[in-house]
């Protein structure tokens, strides 16, 4: 595929104003919002777009795409801006779309236990509206972030090892094409083999094949019973060999998440807790009251087994609140533990069978390199994120820090693995792409994006090349 | 998207010339076995292919693609023949690629909970060769059916309410492109974010994108305690009431089949068994031995509430066996109440809260058109077969029938369902794609469809126009 070229300015000046005659003062061309629209929370330099539309409907970002097609301007869906590849990013210029004004719950069907939700809603405010008919979204990325963003991404987090990630809870999305047709990619029935898997195609596409305008989703009903609980380890391969045997044995857990004893400390000192400042498991168990309790039993079994320390309870809903809220500051505690720096989170996932490898060879590497990169990883799926905690303005630690991530990448794919479970590829892990899947499935990527996309303006400089 | 054209004969005659010279008598042109490669269980017409080559290895696919594609012939990949749509039909003739000899289980992974098997493995055996090992692999559509065919159908079935479809359960394929490039579409890690969702634009592609030549599975382990009971209901409404209830309050049911009166009689009669003649949902419960008890406690107070009978357990693994056979057997036993008919057996599926409704004004409608039809359904995922026997000889008895399963599919798809849940589109359903996708979509599933196979050479006829 040819490389996207940034318009000229001629152009996009035309572009502007045929935005402003449509869209008036929600068109914004201020540096402080195109840069806040371009944030990426990590060390990948802010491209801030051109200009960013608020669009509060459907129809807005119809009328975003015609005016970009007609003067071959790319267009940037934006959400809450806490992806972490620089997905939001414009290298092309462009038209950052703001949908973070589109937050209407559009239709809550308890009985077929699914939701339908326009894009800038948060997972927070869908759980505020569902918990009073007893029923949750359980995809829990940690950020509050927005249902378009998470679907756009194929999103997890904490509890995918019990419900799955975006690709299994999306049942339908309404897309803005980049021709400016909206399509339904699905029905709300619970299964269909009626053609394509459309969905799933969106699912996971980074906004470079549409504007997600509207999502249905699976819900899942409140468990009767919720236990959470850490437990520490003597070490991150006892914690891990722990994960590994609650999942091949079949206990469902809702949520088991590693912390190593660096990110323990970090969390410890952000979020004025007293952990404990060894390998930490946080353990939540959703279930019927006998249910949760078989499961605690069980899983206690296993921890023993493999070293593990007393079970710290967390009964009460607002400890657990705490505690998760804690697990989910750790990126920020993770920062603190060098102010000033600047930090970006690998994201591998490998087979089960290969955690405690990748994990122990890591913990070596960031030993023999003399990095601060704590871990934290959703484990049941054999997914962690190291965090090294990089010096900017110093060139080699910059080096070093660049020529680590590239390292927990190799190794991963070299045991079989992927070189992002949850946060996408963006810009940060273009480079991973080809050696990830090989020079054919590639360039069918590349083909179904040109199919899709022929002009090549959907949120270009990502995903592929 | 142009219409295909079938190749001339001249064409057709080289291209099997050249398939000799590399296959020898593994290239097969006799009537007999086309005949039996284009078999469709159902009163769509067989379409044989001109010739079958019976494939053992991948490269053995690469080089049937390349000889196609030099001559512009179509290629049809054949697993068991068990489809019901005319998915293995030839409407543009050209060469069935059999791989049912491509028989490898290549490596189980235990302790990753996957396993790799070539196409022409079917559900038994792999189950068979797992059992030992305490695992499984869930997915069940009743036939013996090939893992390559149910990938390419999103094939699911009875366990699907528990355990989902092909969809949730490939991890990952190989595929033989219509260029003859092979792809891996994915890695053995749980999850991946690393960019489109290759796995899922091939299941339930029907072969039209390529023929899938390897298939990594999730396994499950075998539960500490299966239990099975049949229960009957006063009416399919008050049957369909209980299977709603049931989900909606998160029982973690492992089957949940309905069978209407007239199957319950045939299934009696065909499997020799002595069902109440009214009636009956199958229920199969997974886990532990504590946590199956009170599944069944669960269920049973939503049964009763329903109007529902006594339970009949199925306790012993061989009754268990016996009862999901007939079961699996209700389509030969439907279609053996009205001797020389021929069935279609319908797929519907809708948003739970209309199963009721849809089956219920299914059942008026069969009785005022004065059909043989019976009804079984995937209750918990929306989702049943209603079988019309068809007497060929009889033109009205023929319009009639065509009638009735057009209004089944046009009431589901008026209550937010879908064609079909299960069997795919094939020749059968694709009258009815503009109506369930729109325009829009269809045409975007072309463009892919003209991106991935520019020739059109895979599987022509079939899912789009």
């Amino acid at each position: 595929m040819p490389a996207f070229q940034r318009p000229t300015e001629a152009t996009l000046s035309t572009a502007i104003r045929a935005l402003q005659a449509r869209f008036g003062n929600r068109t914004v061309t201020s540096e402080a919002v195109r840069r806040q629209h371009a944030h990426t929370l990590t060390w990948i330099p802010n491209e801030p777009p051109d200009v960013v539309v608020f669009a509060e409907t459907v129809d807005d970002c119809v009328d975003v795409m015609r005016i970009a097609a007609t003067h071959g301007v790319p267009v940037i869906p934006f959400g809450t801006g806490s992806s972490l590849e620089g997905h939001v990013n414009a290298p092309f210029g462009g038209i950052s779309v703001d949908t973070s004004s589109m937050k209407a719950i559009i239709a809550v069907h308890a009985e077929d236990l699914d939701v339908v939700v326009e894009p800038g809603v948060t997972r927070k405010q869908l759980n505020e509206h569902l918990r009073d008919m007893g029923l949750f979204f359980p995809i829990d990325p940690g950020a509050d972030a927005s249902i378009g963003g998470m679907a756009a991404t194929r999103a997890s987090g904490t509890n995918a090892v019990r419900y799955g990630t975006m690709r299994d809870n999306v049942v339908a999305l309404q897309v803005v094409l980049p021709s400016g047709e909206v399509i339904e990619t699905g029905r709300r029935a619970r299964k269909s083999s009626a053609g394509y898997d459309l969905t799933r195609l969106f699912v996971g596409s980074e906004g470079t094949l549409g504007i997600i305008t509207r999502i249905t989703l699976r819900l899942h009903g409140i468990p009767e019973a919720i236990s959470a609980a850490t437990c520490s380890f003597p070490t991150v391969r006892a914690a891990a060999d722990a994960t590994i045997l609650a999942i091949q044995t079949g206990i469902p857990l809702a949520r088991i998440e590693l912390l190593d004893e660096v990110q323990v400390r970090a969390v410890n000192a952000y979020s004025k807790l007293t952990l404990p400042e060894s390998p930490l498991l946080l353990v939540e168990f959703h279930g019927t009251e006998a249910g949760v309790a078989e499961q605690v039993e069980r899983f206690r079994a296993i921890s023993d087994d493999c070293g593990g320390g007393d079970f710290q309870w967390a009964a009460r809903a607002e400890d657990r609140t705490r505690l998760w809220q804690a697990r989910h500051d750790a990126y920020w505690a993770a920062m603190a533990l060098k102010p000033g720096a600047k930090g970006q989170s690998s994201d591998v996932c490998v087979p089960l069978s290969r955690l405690a490898d990748c994990i122990d060879e890591t913990k070596r590497d960031i030993e023999a390199t003399g990095l601060v990169a704590p871990i934290v990883g959703h484990v049941g799926d054999g997914n962690f994120h190291v965090l090294p905690l990089m010096d900017e303005t110093d060139p080699e630690d910059v080096a070093r820090c660049k020529a680590f991530m590239g390292r927990i990448v190799e190794r991963a794919l070299a045991m079989g693995g992927t070189c992002t479970g949850e946060h996408g590829i963006g810009q940060g892990k273009m480079a991973y792409m080809r050696a990830e899947h090989g020079d054919a499935a590639l360039a069918l990527m590349a083909g179904l994006k040109q199919a899709v996309d022929p002009q090549g303006i959907m949120n270009p400089g990502k995903v592929i090349g």
